[in-house]
This record gives C-alpha cells, sequence and structure tokens, in this order.
C-alpha cells in the first residue's frame, strides 16, 4: 500500500485526470481494504469501516484502511493505515502506519517501538521530555475549545488523522480528540496509548502523559 | 540538513539524554543556519532569523533555517527549511523543504516543481481539483476565526510550518495564516503563491486558487 500510494502521489494529478471520477478517497480507501483483507483474513474476522465485518474467526481485527483520507486528496502529508488484533475485547497487538513519511508503530505484548519503511529500522520508544505542541484533532469543530486551550496557553496542531495522532500521543503534549468516535479509528490507537493519562467517553478522548497537563484538559473539555 | 535531521530524528532521544540541554531547538536551528551560510553567502547577503544579516552582495538571500521547530521537537512531521533570492525587492528563486518526507518545491522564472529528497525526483505541478481541506496556521491562537470557519463549514488543518503551508497551498483548498508576519517566515512562500488569489496585511495572510473561497475567508477574516 505505501508503494502504492508513494506511485499514486507521483502521478496523483494525472491519475485523476484518466477519469476516474471525483471519488478518489473511496477509490485507494477500497484498494488498501482488499490488500489488508488478502493479507489478513486468514488471521481472524476482520471489521473494517467500508465494508464491515468479513470472515470468521475467535480473533477480531480491525483495520481502517486509510486514516485521513482527506489529507491524502489535499496532498496534505498526513495520513496512513491502522491494523488491532483482539481477542475477547482485549487488544494483543497494533500496527499505525504513515504513509507520507514511511514511519511506522506497534506494539504488543507491552513492546513499543517506533519503525520506518524508508529506513528498515525498529526501535525502542522512549520519553520525550522536549514536546511543545499537542493535537487536537478536528479543532475546525470545536472551536469553543479553541479558545479555552488558548487561555490555558496550551498550544496545538491539528493534522486530520486520528490513529496517527494517537499513535504519536507519548511524543507530543497531549492528544485531544471530540467528535464521532468510532472502533475502526481508535482501536490500534488507544492499545498503544494504554500506560498513558487517557479519559475516553463517548464523544472525547484525552491522552497525555504529564497528569497536570491531563487534568487541565480534563477541566476544560468535560463538564463536571 | 536533511541527512543530519534524519539521523537526529533516529537517535533524538538519545541526543536529548546526551545532556545537550532543553534548547534542542536552538542547536539544530543554528547548525541549519551555519549550513546554509557555508554554502549560499557567496551568492549575496543573506538574513536569517538567527542572525540578522550577514556579507554583502547585490542580492539577498533570505533564509529560515528550521521552520517548524516546535514540530521537530515534539516528532510531529511537519518542519523543514525555506529560502528566497531577492534582487531589487524581487524574488527570483524560493525553495522550500519538508525534512519530515524529503518533499521539496521549487520556483524560478514562474517554473514551479514538486519534488523528493528521497525518490530523486522533480515534476511539474498540476492543478489538485480535489482538495478537501485549507490549512490555518495559528488557529490556536484565533478561536473567534475557528468559530466562523466551521460556520462556513471550511475545514482546516492546522499544520504549524508557515513557509510548508504556503508552498502547499496550490495543492490544499487554502491558507490562512493570522499572527505575527516575518519575512523570514513567508518570503519565499508568498513567491510561490504569485499566481494564486493572496491578500496580505500585517498581520493575515489568505490564499486560495479558487475565487470564491479567497472571497468568502476574506469576508471572514477582514474586517470590513
Amino acid at each position: 500500500i505505501y508503494n502504492t500510494i508513494a506511485h499514486m502521489r507521483d502521478a496523483e494529478y494525472e491519475y485523476v485526470g484518466r477519469g476516474f471520477g471525483g471519488d478518489l478517497s473511496s477509490r485507494i480507501d477500497l484498494f488498501a481494504e482488499k490488500i489488508f483483507i488478502q493479507n489478513l483474513s486468514s488471521y481472524g474476522e476482520i471489521f473494517s469501516e467500508e465494508s464491515g465485518s468479513i470472515g470468521e474467526g475467535k480473533r477480531k481485527i480491525i483495520i481502517d484502511p486509510i486514516d485521513g483520507s482527506d489529507n491524502l486528496l489535499s496532498s496534505f502529508p498526513y495520513y496512513g493505515s491502522s491494523i488491532a488484533l483482539q481477542e475477547n475485547g482485549k487488544t494483543l497487538f497494533s500496527f499505525i502506519v504513515n504513509y507520507a513519511n514511511g514511519d511506522f508503530f506497534v506494539k504488543y505484548n507491552d513492546i513499543y517501538k517506533k519503525g520506518s519503511l524508508l529506513h528498515n529500522e525498529l526501535r525502542d520508544v522512549k520519553k520525550n521530555k522536549f514536546a511543545k505542541v499537542g493535537l487536537f484533532e478536528k479543532a475546525y469543530a470545536n472551536p469553543d475549545i479553541v479558545a479555552k486551550l488558548q487561555e490555558k496557553k496550551l498550544k496545538f496542531r491539528s493534522p486530520g488523522a486520528v490513529a496517527l495522532s494517537l499513535a504519536l500521543a507519548r511524543f507530543v503534549k497531549f492528544v485531544l480528540f471530540i467528535g464521532t468516535i468510532r472502533n475502526f479509528d481508535v482501536a490500534a490507537g488507544l492499545h498503544q496509548c494504554e500506560d498513558l493519562y487517557l479519559f475516553k467517553n463517548q464523544s472525547v478522548i484525552i491522552i497525555a502523559e504529564d497528569e497536570n497537563i491531563f487534568r487541565q484538559l480534563k477541566t476544560i473539555v468535560v463538564k463536571d
């Protein structure tokens, strides 16, 4: 998928010009889903945003074929895929990849590593004590929260791919998501944040490594 | 610089652990500036955010050694450098690079190209008719504008590196910047947007390829 998207990016304008229509997003979503199903269906029942449940098995594999489709279409370099392998409702393995730069994040058995498809490497993740900014997904839909974060001088970026932002949670100052939470979008990402301060209800996710920042965000976002 | 940052990213935590102190930002800023000065000073007088004016010459070279330092420190993959070559106040050449994924954008003599340090390529830029989102730099400091964009259903990302966002202006739906505008940050980026709808005053930049979106944004952001 990485190579296909890299190729697509090289030829993205010609690609559209060939008359495939406006829905390039669903084309690449479906293409990515097909690749995942081909390669993962022998390991369990697959749940995907595009097709729902596919196949059978004791284990469930929750995939988001393309996380950040709007970014991909807009040539904004922040989009990827996520995979979570679950058994009895518990996530055993998660994988999140950023196709825009080749970074990937993998966790299994409490081992958490960051890798790169480009540099062919996999390394341990250590604490980032120098993070300056948090990530606020769906800031554009929550101006009131933007105002409150500004009051508290909590600087953020708003990049638009939830699983990727969750994968970066331990590198940045915080991750905030306010909107409709779907299991497909967050299963892998939440697995990678299990050791951080984490609040989640039906429409809010707050994650931070620092307890003070976590409490500040909770006070701001969650009404008592 | 790209290779140094790639290496720094590989070893970013060890790097910090070695006791270089919290100011990794200025270390990499100064390192990048040094490389640019070494390589560019024979072409004219350099103006840099870090050191002001360096050297002499008929031509001026305006550099932002690291655009998006806070992102680099936060491991958020959106940071780069920009260079603008000016003569008699007019920009003749501009170069903007994203170190997080190797993309670069270059313009000279009305030739505008996008390249990749990774794939060793340089290609013509064509219109992106499928952009879904705009870029809003400093959204975190402008909650009132966030509210107005939400009303008009103008979806945005807020990534935190101005020159890079200006380089992406023709790919995305719009670029909006509201804050202190410094010449170092925008000289190269504005050069790459000369053929787009563009408004600029002391604290606002509005750019769009589509005239309607441009007018909408101007009505929202610029009072009367």
